[in-house]
This record gives C-alpha cells, structure tokens and sequence, in this order.
C-alpha cells in the first residue's frame, strides 16, 4: 500500500507506571480500549482483531521508581515486581469511532486510568489525522478574529477581570468598567464564579457594561472586548448569548469542564461571538504527573469543540503550575492541527509587566492575551498607569529589548514605576 | 433569626493537605471561591463579604504526613513547614450562583485544585438545600420506573455486556442478544466503545436487536432492556433516542465524563427513557486519594443532570478501586437527595455469582444492575446457567442464607457449578 492509501489512524502518547513487563502493559491499554479482551469471547476473531485493533506502536523506557504513585495497583502474579515508568505510542483504526468527539475521548481516556496494571497513567498528546480534523468547526474567530474584533494588532490584547469576584452588582460593574475602559484596557473578563446570579442577573450586567463600552467605543473608535461568563445550560446559554450579541457585545465565556464538550459543541453551531475558554477544574484532571491529561492533549479536544481563547495560567504564577508547563500549553494553543484551529493563549494569574519579557523570548509571538489583575490594578500610578506598564514592556519585550534595556529608556516611566513597586511585593 | 428563615447554604467537605496553618488554609479556600481575594479591591465591603463570602463551618486534623501527595504547592514564608491533612467543611451563600449544575460545580470544584497552598485537595461531599435540589429534574425513571420497564421485582436486574467491545456487526450482535434474551437475562448493554461507528450504526444495531428482544417480548411476556449507546453531539443524541424509543427499546446510556453535564442535561430534557450512566473517564477523577472528586460528590452532579442508572465498578473487581469504595458510592446512589432522585447503582467489573452474597449484606438492597461478563457467558454449563448462578446466589443472599448455605440446597445446582468453576480462575 502507498503511503497516501494507508488508512489514517488516530495516535495517543501515554505516560505510563506499572510492575507489569511494558510490552505487556501497553497490549492490555490497547485491548482494553478497542477489540481485545483477556477473556476470549466468541466473536472476537483475528480478522476483527486486524481490522479494529488499536496498536502500540512504541514503548520508550523512563526508568524505574522506587513506589508506585497511585494506590490500588496491582503486579503480575511471578517474576520482579520493580515498577517501570514508560512512555506508549497507541494508534486506533478511526473507523472504531464515529466522527464525535466525545466518543473520541472515551476511546483515548476512558476506562483505562482504572486498569489494575498501571499506578499511573497520563494522555499526554492526541494526534488526529487531517480528515478527521477537517470534520470539526473549530474556533470561529481564533486569533486572527479576535484580533479584528477588538482592534489590536501586533500585541498582545491586554485584559483585567472583574473583581470581588462575588457579589458586584451590575450598575457597580459597569462603573469599574468605565474606569477600566478609560485607563486603556483591550480586554476585560468576567470572574469564572460570576455568570447569571440573583445580585447580577448576566441581562443587566450585560446592558450596564455594554452602555459604558459601546459609549466609549463612539468617542474612540476602538470596543473594548468583554468576555461575559454565559456558563449555564445550554438552553441558558444561547440566550445569554443573544443578550450579548444584540447589545454589541464582543465575546463571551464559558467554564469548559463544567459546561462539558457537547455543550460547548451545541453552543459553538450558533455562535456568533469568540469563545473565551475558562479552564476551571483543570487542577482535578493535571495536578498528579502521573495521572489525567497534559495539557498538550486536552486542549485538542476544546479546539475541536470551538473554543477561540483558552487559558494557560502564566509564567511566576500564583498557583502550583510550573513555568515550563506553561509555556508547553501555549505553544500547544498556538501550534494549530493540520495548519488550522489556532487558538489565543490567555495568560492569567500573577501576570504583571515583567513577565512580558520572558514570555515573549520564550514564545516568540504576540498572539495572545495577557490578563493581569493586582499588576495592572496595584499599579502605584493607577490603573492607567498599569496598562502603560504592561504595553511599555511587551511594545520592548517584542522589539527584542532585555527588561534592562527596557527600563533604560526614560520613556518607559510606568514601566519602571511598575517594576520599582512589584518587585518588592510578594506575588 | 429562627432556624427555618435561615437562608439554606450550600455545604461542601473537602480533604485537604497543606503545610499552611489549617485554618489560613480554609480561608484561602474559602475566599478563592467567593467574594475574597487576599489583595483587597475597592469594591470588596466587609458587607460584601458578609452576604457572600463563603464560610468555613469546621477543620478536622488528620495527622501530618512526612511528603507531600501533589507537586508544586508552596509552604508559608516563614513557620513550620509540617504538612498537614485535614477536612474542611465550607458553606457558601445559594444567592452566590444561579440554579445552575456547571456554575455550581464551578464554584464547588473549579479553580481551587490549582491553589498553592495545597499538596492535596479532594472534594468529598456535596450538601444541597432542599430548595436547590427541588429545582432540577433529576432521574425520570430511577429504581422504580427501571424496574417496572425491566419486568423485574425483588432482585437485581441482572445484566450483560456485548463483546467483543469493538467490530461486531449489528447482524452479529443481534445473533448474540438473542441468545441473550434466551438463557434469561433482564439487560443488556453496549460496551461504551460503540456508539455510532461505521461498523455498526446505531439506526442498523437498535433495528436487528429490537427486532429479537421484541420478538421475544411477544413470545414470553418480558421485554429485556437493552441501554443502547447514545453518546454523541447533543443533537446525535437526541435523534440516536428516538431511533431507539421508535424501535420499542426502553433504556439509554450515556458516556457521562465526555458528554459532559450540559449535555447530559440537554438529553435528559427530552428524554422518554431511563438514562444508563457510564462512567469511563471516572479513574482520572479520583484515583489520587488526595485529588479530585469522592464519588458520593461527584454522583450528586449526575443526578441533579437526570441520570437513572449510575456504574459504582463491584466488589473484588478487576480495576483499582476498594470494596469499601464501591459500597459507600453504591450507597450514595441510593441514598436520594432530600428523599428524592435516587437512582440505581450498576455493579459492573469482574461480577459473578459470589459477590452477591457481599454485596446484598453490605447494602442491604436489591435494587442494582448487576451485570456480569465472563461471570455468566464463561459459566461451564453455558449462559442460561451462568444467569441462573447468579439469580440463585441473589435469591439465597436476600434470603438471608450465606454461601455455605446456599451451596448446601441441591436446587442451587448452577450456583456450585459456577463456585466450582470461577473460585479457581484468576480475577
């Protein structure tokens, strides 16, 4: 068979832990998520087993740990017990699924994280073939769309998010808002625990902020981009949609995990507006290395399902995550399958001018959206002041300068100030 | 204020591992979730904080462990860096989210896994106010209506799974549920691999199945009840149940985990049929003891989302987990919210006739699927006598008799064969 003639397969990369010999653990994951079973069933002859089988088309040895990392684990009955750590290429017929994206991820993480073989199991990448890819919507707006819509080129959009996160009601969110709008901001986010309350129900929140934002779009040309927080069901959901949409509004937001792929399927067919991807939850299914998804495979998933922007946390974050993981997700969102269904990184938590720098030599791109809260907020000279800051820095940042440099130009003042007053504060 | 114009809270346990002062710790979470953060905003009021702040309601020590379970956390500046467990009881405001699943597990389950503070957070228990819990639709069929759809009174449903998983045709597996329907079995399912491939369309698979399972409902008076997997987009969905409900099928499943909440809610608004909920992804969730979810947490979301079935594995199953786990998750199925929405737990994982006697005196209940695999189609004497150990070994168990007992009545011939032949075949 020619290369072209060859059936594409769906390929998964695994991280694996197990007292079993590898070879073994890799063929019990393989036939336990397609047509084997260890238990021979009538049925279940070698033709079917060629024509659906999925395959382990690699083991790389990782070496060995002295204890497993999950409870619950169970070694081969004879032979050594020392615990393996490995890394599995399995590929799958995609004739095994139909073209569903949520069958796709029973298929890839299903049932196996529950095999007595394995004290750890982790999908780290998901490689789709091209006719596979092409069957899915993707992000409507992507970067490109979201560039256009908020009108910021060659930069990143610069946001802040909405705090308290609880308990603002709508008149007084819209009077931060016009303090936001007015100090220069490009983006600015609803909190992921903020969507529809009885304090803020997401209609007036939606009319309050939209009459300070279009207002301030007539004077300057130039809307700002608000992510309103539509999470609910799904009947909800487009409606708050709609809400947004016919008061001009610009975006809007969902928690993917707690919305779940098919919703945010359902919402992206009639979509009109980018979909900020809030990735709440996300710690359940990462925190363990040895457990759940890297990020490299779950964002395939939520691109597929629509998601224009999804967030990556940022570098000197406040949470657990480490830089280089960090970036890992960044470049993931921006990397595309097949040449399409780019997504826009948000960079949030922690996030002030500084980090512009780092981000911007280790991405190599201005694609995305850089959303700070104290770092803009705390700014000693005001809020104004912290969008200065953080422009100064990603404006120096991508013309190749050092923070040095940066701060050695006397035109870099709020930028200066900003490093004067947060480096001495304990982020 | 007297008890009842209390307004009702909603309370959540947490297990937690920190080498923080317990009690800043649970504020931390506390605050993240609501309306504190720890750099003071403008609009953060002390009566803010007051009519939404989340609370913590008590901290239970568990002792100090010697590392920490999850990478990445921070201790305090300066202090005892002892790392501690603990269980944090947390109540917040329901005025805080609408009556919305996905906002609550948000506000419930979202960004805190990713707190530095913590080398281990587990959300364990979910308490809802009657007044929330009243609001959503829950399972339209539970135990009762399964059972009166199913034709079985006073004992499990007992139950079996297609195999091979992947590849059989629908000409196949309709052979197969006819010999199914014939050696006496009440249910039958999908394994959650096939939905809607190519191999064996949905449309093609419910009409040959229902075409033998209606055949032998005319001749004997009992329909079995086949869960055809629906998982798909949502509108697939909706279209895959009516193919089945106008073929006469009477059940349903769904991939919870990749279907999603949302999803899962939108099926269920249109549903007409019991919902079997398959939990693959479920190990991801929960495999770490310190990370994720408890399933008496997790099952609460399901079924507020209309699910009438739900899988807690079995005991001396095949996979991970412990007896002591499965039972206290089959026990949350049936425990009911507020006496409501109780829904039948699935037994399901290296089932034969044995565990029955277990699991009937640890629970106390007959009202399960009990589904089996190799525990009925391996039977030495074939399948009609694998269903009928089984049925044997529930009906001496609900009796009250033990296995000895059991073994010792001459009537329970298929129940010693089946004795005989598993107790020597590896799990």
């Amino acid at each position: 068979m020619t290369e072209s003639a060859k059936p594409a397969r769906i390929g998964a990369t695994y991280l694996i832990e197990t007292a079993h010999p590898l070879e073994k653990a890799a063929t019990i994951m393989a036939g336990e998520q397609s047509s084997g079973t260890f238990l021979k069933v009538p049925g279940e002859t070698p033709e079917l087993q060629r024509t659906f089988g999925a395959r382990v088309e690699s083991i790389t040895e990782l070496g060995e740990v002295a204890e497993p990392s999950l409870p619950g684990a169970r070694g081969p009955r004879e032979g050594g017990r020392t615990i393996q750590r490995a890394r599995v290429r399995l590929s799958f017929p995609t004739g095994n699924i139909a073209l569903s994206l949520p069958n796709l991820l029973t298929m890839l993480a299903g049932n196996l994280y529950e095999l007595s073989p394995f004290s750890g199991l982790r999908l780290e990448t998901v490689d789709l073939p091209e006719s596979f890819v092409t069957q899915f919507a993707g992000p409507q707006f992507g970067v490109t769309g979201t560039r256009q819509m908020a009108g910021v080129q060659d930069r990143p959009l610069i946001g802040t998010i909405i705090k308290p996160s609880v308990g603002l009601s709508p008149e007084d969110t819209a009077a931060l808002v016009q303090k936001l709008c007015e100090a220069g901001l490009d983006f600015i986010k609803d909190d992921e625990l903020i969507a529809n309350p009885p304090y803020s129900p997401i209609r007036e929140r939606v009319a309050a902020c939209m009459r300070v934002i279009n207002d301030h779009a007539d004077r300057t040309g130039r809307k700002v981009m608000y992510a309103f927080n539509i999470t609910d069901e799904i009947a909800a959901m487009r409606r708050h949609h709609d809400v947004v949409k016919a008061a001009g509004g610009t975006c809007v937001m969902m928690s993917l995990n707690s919305v779940g792929l098919t919703g945010v399927q359902a919402v992206r067919q009639t979509c009109e507006l980018p979909i900020h991807g809030h990735r709440n939850g996300w710690g359940a299914l990462s925190r363990h290395p040895s457990l759940g998804f890297d990020y490299r495979a779950w964002q395939v998933f939520w691109k597929l399902a629509g998601a224009d922007h999804l967030h990556v946390n940022g570098l000197e974050n406040k949470f657990c995550e480490s830089d280089e993981s960090v970036l890992a997700s960044a470049r993931a969102c921006l990397a595309g399958l097949h040449g399409r269904h780019q997504v826009m990184p948000v960079f949030s938590s922690g996030q002030w001018a500084r980090q512009a720098f780092r981000t911007y030599r280790e991405l190599g791109s201005t694609d995305l959206l850089y959303v700070c809260g104290g770092g803009i907020m705390g700014h000693p000279d005001g809020i104004a002041a912290g969008v200065q800051s953080v422009r100064q820095a990603w404006a120096a940042a991508a013309a190749g300068q050092s923070e040095a440099e940066a701060l050695a130009d006397d035109r870099n003042r709020e930028l200066s100030r900003a490093v004067e007053f947060f480096s001495g504060v304990e982020k």
